[in-house]
């Protein structure tokens, strides 16, 4: 057994969207609540290590939202307030609660978001390039002053309409993260494993996909491993799981400054525990409530739920 | 840690079906292939321990596959030849290879099968109630002198016509083995982990819930855990995965004699190398050819996709 890990947190770098969400789910609604991918991650990725944001919102941007950043120490510096009003996003989960139907989306000042990254930003270890445009993502890339980890996002939207500029983005980044429609859209491949394979055959340094209620796979020429799903009870509301993820696979690797097999196994479980304790409540309120013990519990449980020590049987 | 477990194995009774299968897939097809809960069961559990199979053919049975069993030392006392003709299924899989078509299914002497034991079977103390008319499946259980541990089988067509009676095999057997679609019926509930317990409240003392590509679920009330499926390469034919999972799983507890957690765990991954090894020919052909090097190796394999030691983070 090696010696544990220790605890060195680097600050951890997000490009993504801030917006107020409006939603209703068979448990609820909720109305301009705080909403976006830089949102998600950066409340969940708090709790592992300081975290800067940048985003565009409008002038109407409540001060309230700005205030439950600042309760969890997160960086506002990169987070620019823009003539108009902030994107808005409204939608609805039916039943089964796997897909969100958009019933209005505003972009807003988030139409002409173009990341501005200062020196000290580029500076960073630690990135999370959140769903935007690919091209966005490669601007933001190309201004990193070599970070440790980068983790990228996208969504169907830019792999039927951008397909090689997420290839790009792929290829340049650390870890891709995607969900099983993207992976297999983007791979050309309905079967999952084989999707992930292809996806290194296509340039990939190493992907994570998310496949909901049956938890995710984290594949790359050297590892490849599982985690499940954790047992939610409460489903709340399904924003944000993804960024949330997200959110503590970078955390836990920043808080340890380390990214070799023993740390991404476990990173995989944060991310999973974030993700459960996200989809408890509307806007990431429980993400921030959420505590050192709390976190540290249900990464116990999931690992629970698979381990144990083969023994020999023939 | 514990020590490791020590081997003494004990003998396991299937009752079941032993048919001739006939089956196109887009891999390739099979004529009369020797097919059947039993004959799946019973080369996988073969490789564990000592195996009594109880079931019935016709005088038309091939000579071929009463060697095939021979091969895996099987003992086939309580094969009953009865005057007619064997079982036949013939069905067909498309591209997604989730479903089989049946195309036609020929009962022949299985419609009238009814379990005969002896006084030795009755003493065999790990048991599979293959999939077969629960009211069956009570009568043998009755007929059992204190067995250990007994793992059943059903399926939909059972749950739709005789659901109090599936259920009276549930509350009466150590773990019941389902996959999605069946937990979600029997239970009349969707999400997965909620379908288990639901299951447990009505009486079940444990489950096991096949969800193929995405791996099983154990739910008890004392032990709750995973193992993911076995990342298949050459997939050719589907039939037989459940039985050949059930064999790897009661194969390791009758091997160990034990059921604690520790087994039972271990069990999963059997029984899921077990039925990666099935799908990869036709008819149980590469169950009955495995060595135990590539069953040890393969679950030492999905071992490594889940496991690491988890470290403390805050």
């Amino acid at each position: 057994m090696n010696a544990p890990p220790q605890q060195r947190p680097q600050r951890i770098l997000v490009v993504g969207s801030v917006a107020l969400d409006s939603i209703k789910t068979p448990y609820g609604e909720a109305t301009e609540a705080l909403g976006g991918s830089a949102s998600y991650f950066s409340c969940s990725a708090s709790h592992y290590a300081p975290v800067s944001v940048v985003a565009v919102v409008g002038k109407d941007f409540p001060d309230a939202h700005r205030e439950t950043f600042a309760s969890r120490g997160i960086d506002l510096g990169g987070l620019e307030a823009a003539e108009g009003r902030t994107f808005r996003w409204r939608g609805e989960y039916m039943a089964e609660l796997g897909h969100a139907h958009t019933l209005e989306t505003q972009l807003n000042v988030f139409a002409d978001f173009h990341p501005k990254l200062t020196d000290e930003h580029r500076r960073i270890p630690y990135v999370f390039l959140a769903n935007i445009d690919p091209e966005l993502q490669l601007e933001v890339l190309s201004q990193m002053r070599k970070p440790r980890l980068v983790l990228s996002d996208t969504m169907n939207y830019w792999i039927a309409r951008k397909p090689d500029k997420v290839l790009e983005v792929l290829r340049k980044v650390d870890v891709a993260l995607l969900n099983e429609e993207e992976a297999r859209a983007l791979a050309g491949e309905t079967h999952l494993s084989r999707a992930a394979e292809r996806l290194l055959e296509q340039g990939a340094h190493a992907v994570i996909i998310k496949k909901g209620e049956h938890g995710a796979l984290y594949h790359s020429r050297e590892e490849r491993f599982l985690t499940p799903a954790y047992p939610v009870v409460a489903l709340t509301d399904p924003t944000g799981a993804g960024d949330s993820f997200a959110g503590g696979f970078v955390g836990l690797v920043a808080r340890f400054d380390r990214a070799d097999g023993e740390v991404l196994r476990q990173a995989m479980a944060c991310g999973t525990a974030m993700a459960s304790l996200a989809i408890e409540s509307f806007s990431p309120k429980r993400l921030v409530e959420t505590t050192a013990d709390e976190i540290e519990g249900r990464v116990t449980e999931l690992h629970g739920l698979v381990h144990y020590d083969k023994f020999r049987m023939f």
